[in-house]
């Protein structure tokens, strides 16, 4: 498998140059792998960091800005960072309103986020936990105990980001994360595996005609594999597989995802499945975001994210954003 | 090669249900193929009207609104669309002081816009029309007479589009466009062929272990083929390729897009090789953006688009935009 990259060991450090060329309105510390909003820290704001392992681009780092994430900790390809990233991370934007780490549901990344707040907290910096763990394919699985996080990722750093914007204090930031973690589920899907650089070659076998029903943001397995499906059926198969654990009533935030390999003509016809799928189950979309988010390297195919979101959900959710990956408003 | 479609047949009025159900801001009409921003026409503006083949998404549907395309016209994969789509797509934006057709220059394309012109003038809509031919990899071929429009078509309708949000008549928004192609030059590079729905196969053979120099947006044959390259050896070969033929002194604006299949967390890794190239050849960069813009279907590559920019052009780059792929300022 052909890559755009020099060699398999430099693809974080090389991003990261990037990042800090395109994007001077961040602060890179390529070194030491932190990417932190260029005017932190702000002053009377909570912060808000997370990380996690690279490929899932533009999670975490795309999502470092103004009413967003405030720092991101990228780790090796599929490899959780290192505690001294997010103490970094955390020192850099404390601004004495402590901070709020959200942690995808995978082992390494709670145990080293869990250590960070440790070695932050020695420090003197006040660090509240959130964790990430929307997907309801499987509980325990390669690399999880208990659900894994992933697309809600995306409605936690932006929810709770505007709020923390906004001013709100760490505990009322930490309860709105908690909040749209607990009101969200997704279920991935796999076409095609992903081929990490250090490998070279696909990560998993999935045998033509065949797709991953349920799959992780790594190629972990998932429920089961089938024949292909049309778009519209796999539609069915994803939202009721959400909706099925979803609790609640009244609109949802969606996310229709792709894992990076899936063009976006196709994102679209799958998401107007997705849509009708939720009008014969009766369930009003009020938000709909399409596109790459939450990937995995070139990993074809998609998930679905919902999202149950009251009035002040979606006012957070529509305050203004400015971070490589979403921005409106400003 | 599996695809997360229903049939062949019916992607692009799948992708333009999507787009109907995820951004209710636009007026989308399915069966004629047209998207239109919901509140055109806008009153005492100008209207910029673009179009051509699916499967370059987000072009041009994902440039539709507020500070950029008026109306976007999406034809089947890699086929123009017709005159009648653009011409409904005139009469729906005119407010009265004319549209803008944005062409790229594809001998189908050519020959349907004119077309449109005349049946668009025959309704008394005053029609202006500019092509974008950018790419320098070629002059004539597969498609094309001269070159082939490609990454500049984001800056034109980008520009064009904010001067024409502001009011600018018909005469000035043209040679703005005009100036804007003029100012870019483009470079791309396939690593591994893109699959169109109806053959469901690669579109061209590109052994393992070559990559394509100079490729068009359709995996049109480029220069040469060679072994592959490291990302900094195709930067140094992309971004010299557009210096020797870009005129003009200053910054650039810098487009560094992906084919569709090729990784964020390595477009970014070229991103910084760009910006290398470009330092060591002595050109500032004025802004630069990187992501999935002009893509073909889910090829593996990349292009580097530079654009010669003067104040008034930065200043209208960074105008407010609200798009479904482009948005910033509100």
């Amino acid at each position: 498998m052909k890559m755009l990259i020099n060699v398999p060991e430099s693809v974080v450090a090389d991003a990261l140059r990037g990042m800090a060329a395109a994007h001077p309105e961040l602060t890179v510390d390529v070194e030491n792998r932190v990417v932190v909003r260029g005017d932190a820290p702000v002053a009377d704001k909570v912060g808000l960091v997370s990380g996690g392992g690279s490929g899932h681009e533009p999670l975490h780092g795309g999502f470092v800005g103004p009413g967003m994430l405030d720092a991101a900790c990228p780790g090796e390809v599929f490899t959780s960072p290192v505690p001294d990233q997010m103490a970094r991370a955390a020192a850099a934007v404390d601004s004495g309103q402590g901070v709020l780490f959200v942690v995808k549901n995978y082992t390494g990344d709670v145990l080293n986020f869990d250590m960070a707040a440790e070695l932050a907290e020695d420090e003197g910096v006040q660090v509240a936990k959130v964790l990430v763990d929307d997907d309801v394919a499987v509980t325990d699985s390669l690399y999880t105990a208990g659900r894994r996080g992933t697309g809600a990722t995306l409605f936690v750093e932006k929810i709770a980001g505007a709020a923390a914007q906004e001013g709100a204090p760490l505990e009322r930031v930490e309860a709105l994360a908690r909040q749209v973690n607990e009101s969200s589920r997704s279920f991935g899907v796999a076409l095609a595996a992903c081929t990490t650089p250090a490998k070279g070659s696909a990560t998993f076998d999935l045998p033509p005609g065949e797709l991953e029903l349920g799959v992780g943001i790594h190629g972990e397995p998932g429920r089961e594999r089938r024949p292909m499906m049309t778009s519209a059926e796999i539609a069915d198969f994803a939202v009721d597989a959400v909706l099925a654990d979803l609790g609640g009533a009244g609109p949802v935030l969606a996310l229709v995802n792709g894992m990076g390999g899936t063009p976006l003509l196709e994102l679209y016809g799958f998401a107007a499945e997705v849509h009708r799928v939720l009008r014969e189950r009766g369930v009003p979309v009020a938000r709909t975001l399409v596109g790459n988010y939450v990937t995995s390297l070139d990993m074809a195919g998609c998930s679905v994210t919902l999202c149950r979101a009251d009035e002040e959900l979606l006012r957070l959710w529509d305050a203004p954003v400015r971070t490589a990956a979403l921005r409106w408003g400003m």
